[in-house]
């Protein structure tokens, strides 16, 4: 493949701006914690912004809270070469997670400069606003509004304290109205492709010995609240076999999501993430509860059956036991694939860089799922060890890293040199 | 049963006062909500002092937040002669529980001064202060100090905004220090014995179709904390084969503790109020889960084996998930039995007043738990409409109160003409 550039990266410089970004974190949780619109987050992105300065990239906010580096191409009507990820964490998170999107864009940035490469194409280095899900239920809020996919009604949801997300935008300094602009001014921009480097998140690679995985398909989200309505009475009082113990149901349910993941073909999951419980007291039976849980895949088919299977589970177990369920869905996102001439071109790219690829499935959602609805789309993937992510221990060694951006830097100037999109 | 004197309670007149009470309340909460400490809780007791004066009662605050309503004997050297019961509620809870005992020994005390009718001891009558189980895990704030039972230790107890139980007394105009010396204030008064009048807050009378429960023993509870270690992963990318997600182990562990409620003998329990898991994200497998469950029963053979084999089924399971598990064992009260001179006396005061009695279990603690300490000690049920307590469905019928303030008053007028108790 030698029509590939391959460029090496300091990785010494990259392993500095891992720690310096690290640092800019919640004191006061465990691990690494940049929550989108909080204190840490804002610190964190005026020092991706210098860094992204530093490295000869002209940048600007979007209205959307996206932070944008132009590389300016020879052609500048031509359709612009788009990658990112994001720089925020889920609390006690990592620092790795969406963190090797950006900070290796950069490298390859300061690759391309070093040895005097230019794009015909603008390429842009996004920061994508507050990837990880929220206290609104949103996940991907940069990238969903520049798909167009962030609604009025989104941003009147209101969190625990009652406070919209329309409240928190302008808390962040941005404008709602704004925010729901921003999609009309980036598809005008005119865009080619976008990928988008990243940790795996799962120990497939790991497992498989293999450096590089290319993703094939993003899965599908579907999310449930599951309400629970029994009876509440005395806990010390009333007999066992004349209860309506809403927590009793809840936990039968918890246990429903998992039997039905367990039946998922390879790569479904189906995770229980939190109970509550009403009134919680010590003493008195539960009247009410409510689970919160999610299944994903990227077969729809089995999504939609274990959906159906899992709402009749539910519902039986509850009723053993004399209490009522209203089960809410809802899906964060559906099953979206990658394109295949850019998935074809990542495997083109590994090869010359001479690594170990496969094809893989993404069981984590990305800011990729909504750039999708604008252009052709990748995705690269660098192992995690040990599968851990979303957690302190998520980790990816610095040699796998630089690989990826090895990637990551053949794939953009070869995705350069494809020819426009049909209009 | 001839030497026994029957007096009929002006059931309007206790009608109004359940009404006016009923008043008072969170206005912001479901049901009638006056907690310990709060806001409606300093109201509601303003009006029962007013109410203990009103009846003729000599009133006084003592040093533990306990109302003290003393009606004078013949002979002030006796031994007093103690009633009483408590007007604070769990939060969404009822009109009934604890207020009967109190309102239904205020109609007592007019009755007396109407029928002209004075006892050879003094009387007292006592709003003990938070009977209901706390933000600190403590019930029966006001008598668990009388018996000398509440401790520094208890004092220091933070609540989850870091607020400690003595700083609540501070800011409810109580002085910790006099709360621990009120015991010693208390025992020397001498008592005599100790009988409270309650609603039943179970079904068994009601399903028997028995107008009165004379207690036998109060169950003893022992609680339960249980914190699970998993292991916090992607929800979207850990394999169900390879998680160990401390969530579902707490809900193995609901089903656990209702598994060994069901195989107690009569009138046991065990019940879990509230799971909590971390970190509750959506997209997070939960690394660490803990749940609050509870057993109680008379019989406390069983409520050790129980517990034994609870810890085990729950450390099976939890270690089938890959999750360890902390157990935390307190015990709430200890078994109390009532005391076989009082349990007679009500037996044929319920005769004398000519309704049908059974003895009965209680499951649920009393401020008599405490009191049993200083004297010896009886309760008397009313029923309880569908068993329904600790919620605002709580009810028990105006004629059934009647009955139980009938018996109460010929229970307190006999208990009167007992002998004191040998030095």
């Amino acid at each position: 493949m030698a029509d590939f550039a391959v460029l090496d990266p300091v990785t010494e410089r990259v392993r500095q701006d891992f720690a310096a970004l690290a640092e800019i974190r919640d004191p006061d949780t465990d691990g690494w914690t940049r929550t989108v619109f909080s204190e840490p987050y804002r610190a964190s992105r005026d020092w991706v912004r210098r860094r992204m300065a530093d490295a000869g990239l002209t940048v600007h906010a979007d209205g959307a809270g996206n932070l944008v580096g132009v590389l300016p191409g020879r052609d500048p009507a031509a359709p612009a070469l788009v990658t990112g990820s994001h720089t925020d964490t889920v609390a006690a998170g990592g620092r790795f997670d969406g963190v090797v999107g950006v900070l290796g864009s950069l490298e390859v940035v300061r690759q391309l400069a070093e040895h005097d490469l230019r794009l015909d194409r603008d390429l842009l280095v996004i920061d994508f606003l507050g990837e990880e899900s929220n206290d609104y239920g949103l996940s991907c809020l940069g990238s969903r509004s520049l798909a167009g996919e962030l609604t009025a009604e989104h941003l009147d949801r209101r969190d625990l304290h009652g406070v919209s997300l329309a409240e928190r935008y302008r808390g962040f300094g941005l404008d709602p109205s704004e925010v729901l602009a921003s999609a009309g001014r980036f598809a005008r921009r005119g865009l080619h492709r976008y990928v988008e480097l990243h940790i795996e998140q799962g120990p497939v690679l790991e497992d498989r010995g293999v450096s590089i995985g290319v993703v094939t398909a993003i899965a599908a989200i579907r999310r449930l609240v599951a309400s629970f309505a029994g009876r509440p009475d005395h806990a010390g009082t009333r007999p066992m076999g004349d209860r309506a113990d809403a927590l009793v149901a809840a936990a039968e349910a918890v246990l429903a999501v998992r039997q039905e993941g367990c039946g998922a073909p390879v790569h479904g999951v189906a995770t229980t993430s939190r109970i509550e419980s009403e009134p919680g007291s010590p003493n008195v039976v539960p009247g009410l509860a409510r689970m919160y849980a999610e299944m994903r895949s990227v077969d729809d088919g089995w999504l939609t059956e274990a959906q159906r299977r899992l709402a009749a589970e539910i519902g039986h177990r509850a009723a053993d036991h004399g209490v009522t369920v209203d089960l809410t869905w809802s899906s964060d996102n559906e099953r979206v694939s990658a394109s295949p001439d850019v998935h074809e071109v990542i495997g083109r790219a590994a090869d010359a860089v001479g690594v170990s690829w496969e094809p893989v499935p993404s069981g984590a959602t990305h800011d990729a799922v909504h750039l999708a609805r604008l252009c052709p789309m990748g995705m690269i993937f660098v192992p995690s060890r040990g599968g851990r992510s979303h957690c302190p221990d998520e980790w990816t060694d610095p040699a796998d890293i630089a690989i990826g951006i090895r990637v990551h830097a053949a794939t953009l100037l070869e995705l350069d040199r494809l020819p426009d999109r049909a209009a």
